[in-house]
């Protein structure tokens, strides 16, 4: 869907022009919102607006990473908005001229839809320009990504303190599951922190620098979440190697319990194995108390070396 | 072989002529390919064309990385395509001058061949120059690399998941193999990032700086690809850790459970010992149930380790 | 709470000035302190000092990392103090404009009260302006890092050799408490150094570049601050590398010694068995010294086995 | 030993100069070869040719990086041949002025044989300055540089694939050597290619500007073989991964095997042990069967046990 | 203790001027020693010298990184002469003049006696000035780092070959050590060549420019000493993994035979149980030479089994 508003040099709101009234004299600027286009709707990039059709693949395809260019009077962005359900790159497309800002996006966006929201209801219409709708636009799609990194934050602490007892293999996969979110995130926040860095350097874009505070206020929000996302990636790494380190130490311990205790009955089973040879001449087989002796010095043994390995340290 | 495409004052495609009549003054500009040249073909870049040896020398070995060399009035440039099927670099070396291109390649070339049926069928011939010609070729070569990543990204895929159930050994050498595979991708991809990025920004050639959005395009595609071989390559390392870790974990455990039941035997094997023994007196074989009783008290010993071990958690 | 000291032109100190006085010709410079400030004080940044939206934001979220705006006439930074009992950040904020300096803070700051008083108590009053105040302010905050980062290497101390005589799992579970610490310090020493080194190369901070040397000196102490917590952190991977690889190596030593004991009384308790059958036809079980010759024959088993392992190597 | 050649004015070839005789004004240029210099030829460094103690220093230590250093009048060079036969650096030394080069090694070097034969057969003297004498010896050292970078790549691609069916520790043994020799090339290779990137954009060499595509060419090479090192170094950190995990898991899939077999053995030994008691009382030793019974029963629990884990996958 | 040299405008050497009579005008230049100074005598840096308080602190301090700082028209150096003995750092500092250099430092230093004593014998005067005291002064403390690094690799050199064949956890003990030292050379190398550096380029420092080459030549050996520390660092860390991987691989084989041993006895020892039994009715133990059958397959089995392992390659 197409949808228009233009503001007029009266500074009246107007939401029905058609794509051709927008270059009357009378209109100030305006907003062309491009939400889930159809094909014919994805022509008009092209037919009315007269784009490079290097930026209108730009716009088709999906396979673009956030960036700036330049053609001749106006600028191009691909930004990517987080889809906060499935942690998913959706992409947002902007072309910023003169006097309009056209947006164009393959699924909703809830930042273009509070931002229409916010300019309709604006009592201050001489305020808004291309680039306030763009700042908007860019603030919120930055403010959303930071529920994203503080529910990868959180489930890192539960996996950290272990909150839902699980087993290894889960919580291997579930930090393997975390790294790999936090990867795909970093992908996201560089380079749209280098490109608003590219925006707030740029010498063509004159509006922005107008509006210099705004878009630093957004730059430092994607400082944050880079520090965050890296510091996080770091994080993980060290969750796991205290998880690795400390269950090889456990199972270590373990196994080192199970053979001192089979270490202990091997020379026992010995002794018992010689008294119960079938040689005609044994003398002690005869002695009266030879059992009751034999059993006890079974026992001093047995302590013995349990008291020597644990003596050692080899039973804790 | 040698083919030529000379394209008139007149704007008429000439298909025929031969190395001397490209001089002429009614030639506009003129593209020259080298396909599997011989010997005796290889030397008309000296003996008719005039370059710089160091410049033939490149084209002649393969030891080249992509890169961009400036010599008086032309510039020589040495790219890698890739083979899909073996993902093998193979060199396509250009020399760019003011009216002319030649393409220069041991082994034949899709990007190339798909780039003269484009200039033969072309009906808007005044757009064409030797930089789209380059363009053209650069941006099929560009490409061309994206299907080897998304083979290598599927197999990373299939290995995550051990879709094939395939042995440790398998999965690890296979990862091995796709670490490998990236790392050369990477040898490719980085230094044609970089020559595409030398070639935005060089003050000598003025034909690349008109058609600045064809490269930029081009540089973004490189920019892309870059990104995803190093994801991948880091995506290997975390899947091998994961291998790693999980398969020795669950080795570890196996041996634990063996190594329980082997000591739940020891003392229930010793005890066996004892009343095998042949002592002339030993009370308890002389009882009536002693058996019986002796059965019931290993019955329970073994239950009771069972318990024990199960409780601690050395059981799972 | 609102603090106000103002100078007057005469150099005398002013502290019960109201906000409205501040403006007036005679007062040369004036510090406002809003320590803890209540919701209602929080609204005079806008209502009284008219300081820009964003800036006021910045100074209510939390969110901030250290950094410099430049607003117009006055300068806006955020910094971060160090909590020592938690190793906690606080944020200060401070508006710098031509006569005035603003700090602003959630938490009461000790850098800020002893500056408070020193200002209070000095005699040079003409030595002193917004500059030295925010120096005096930065320099205790930095100075105030050095414990915590003595604290962490006290700890590493202890740790690398085990003064306490720890459990593993106490050792790894506080090494891995001391590297999240220091990654936390991390992210305020590197943007802070930052900060400062932004703060003595900035064009627009005249008063600065007059106190080009205070400022260096806090400089030098973040410089030697990262150094420390980037080597420290370099540290903790040494030492836990260290501590797994010897426990491991201690751990198979172990193993080692156990696995000799139980394969030294394999062949003993076997030769026992075999005279324990009870086959009609044994020889050997008739002679009359065959007992002793077998007890013989298993002790020289036995000992020649156990010399065996030990000139091996495999007993220690 | 001291070699001189001298070009006159009138294109001839002198090879028997004295030092004296070279300034005088037929000399067009010269080039001076210290080979294994004695004491006394060293000094003349200092008294027929007045060079810098400094550089004059560098000479005669071996503790040089190459580097680039400019003295007045003249350029001082320190390069890194590498020996084939030991991957061991030897240096030459340059010193390059207005007409003239002078070369300096302790060690007979190849490169600069070659050359002087070069320059001694060569038909175009007219061509010849002293820095395409320096261009030629750097070339051929550089040349040099790749047999060996290929030697170690073809003894890793051995390793990998092990074809000599060596023992782990050998292996490993040679992997580390392997890693030791490409750190040992990385600290030449990476410095002689700063060098010559240095020598490619100094304002002060003249002679090498004209030369610009020359030593290109040499760069080119160094990047290469840069690049060549640091992919074998990653190589090798894989190689080391994979072995050791493929041989600790075998190792682990042994102890496993060795282990399960262990353990059915174990509750077969007790119930053998079992009817071997002495008990008076104990009915089963009467029955008929009583013995078969009790082999068919150990049977199925031995078969039982096998399929058991071999259903689990442990005897794999 | 304060020493003073000044040298007069006739070259004449004075050794006992009092620090007033330093600013007289027919002192050519001057250098004040500061060596294991008294409160009192530090408080001259203030009284009769006045140099600025920050500087002073920073002499006092044990703090500091090498550094350099500009003050009005002095400069103020701090550097790092390492105690061959401890490995430990001593800071001197340096404030250096139009006409003057003063020398701090808290412990006695070879390098500033050296010095001290070859100004003293020098019979060129006219060549000295304040920077070529620096010079010697930074030249031998450079120096003096070279044997650290050679004991290190020494020491590095004999744990690769474990020429004093020690046991694992000693060797592994002096590794970590090492690695700490190297990484304490590494903080004292790396801001020490940042400082010559800056010193190399730095605008205001005219006395260096003249004597460039000289500061070049400690450059130079700062940049060499820097590569051989982290060469040094990465091949701790290949000793170390190749020490680990090695040991565990004994350890493994170890275990491996061991186990081999136990698991060829089971079966062999639970016949012999079979045969231990007291059955009424077992044919076997009425047949004449059941026993030596049983033996016999006994050794079979054995030997079999022996066999079977060796030739699986699990008992090297
Ligand atoms: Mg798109
Ligand atoms: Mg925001
Ligand atoms: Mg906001
Ligand atoms: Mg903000
Ligand atoms: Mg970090
Ligand atoms: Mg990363
Ligand atoms: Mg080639
Ligand atoms: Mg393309
Ligand atoms: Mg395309
Ligand atoms: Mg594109
Ligand atoms: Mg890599
Ligand atoms: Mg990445
Ligand atoms: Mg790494
Ligand atoms: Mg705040
Ligand atoms: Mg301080
Ligand atoms: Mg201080
Ligand atoms: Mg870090
Ligand atoms: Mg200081
Ligand atoms: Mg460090
Ligand atoms: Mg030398
Ligand atoms: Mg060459
Ligand atoms: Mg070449
Ligand atoms: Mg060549
Ligand atoms: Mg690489
Ligand atoms: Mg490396
Ligand atoms: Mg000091
Ligand atoms: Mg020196
Ligand atoms: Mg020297
Ligand atoms: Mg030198
Ligand atoms: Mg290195
Ligand atoms: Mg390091």
């Amino acid at each position: 869907m197409i949808s228009i508003i233009a503001v007029s040099n009266e500074l009246e709101l107007m939401t029905n022009c058609s794509l051709d009234e927008l270059q009357e004299d009378y209109i100030k600027w305006y907003w062309i919102d491009f939400n889930e286009p159809t094909e014919e709707e994805i022509k008009e990039l092209d037919h009315s607006l007269f784009f490079h059709p290097l930026a209108i693949e730009d716009c088709i395809h999906k396979l673009q990473r956030p960036k700036l260019d330049y053609y001749g009077n106006y600028s191009f962005f691909v930004t990517h908005r987080l889809n906060e359900a499935e942690i998913e790159k959706e992409e947002i497309n902007f072309f910023v001229g003169e006097n309009y800002i056209v947006s164009f996006h393959h699924l909703p966006s809830k930042e273009i839809h509070d931002t229409w929201q916010l300019l309709l209801a604006s009592k201050k219409l001489s305020k808004w320009d291309q680039y306030l709708v763009l700042y908007h636009i860019m603030d919120k799609i930055v403010d959303g990504y930071f529920p994203i990194v503080y529910q990868l934050e959180e489930a890192l602490d539960q996996l950290e303190n272990n909150t839902k007892d699980q087993t290894m293999e889960q919580l291997l996969e579930q930090l393997f599951d975390t790294r790999h979110y936090l990867l795909k995130l970093r992908h996201t926040v560089i380079p749209m922190r280098d490109l608003v860095y590219r925006m707030l350097n740029s010498h063509r874009l004159r509006g922005i620098k107008r509006k210099k505070e705004y878009f630093s206020d957004i730059h430092d929000h994607l400082l944050k979440l880079a520090e965050m996302v890296d510091a996080n990636r770091e994080l993980t790494n060290d969750i796991r190697d205290s998880y690795l380190s400390l269950n090889s130490h456990q199972s270590n311990r373990i196994m080192k319990v199970l053979t001192v205790i089979t270490t202990i009955f091997m020379p026992l089973t010995f002794i018992a194995g010689i008294y119960g040879m079938n040689f005609k001449n044994m003398p002690e087989l005869t002695w009266n108390f030879g059992y009751f002796l034999i059993l006890f010095m079974m026992f001093c043994i047995g302590v013995g070396m349990f008291l020597w390995f644990k003596g050692k340290g080899w039973f804790s």
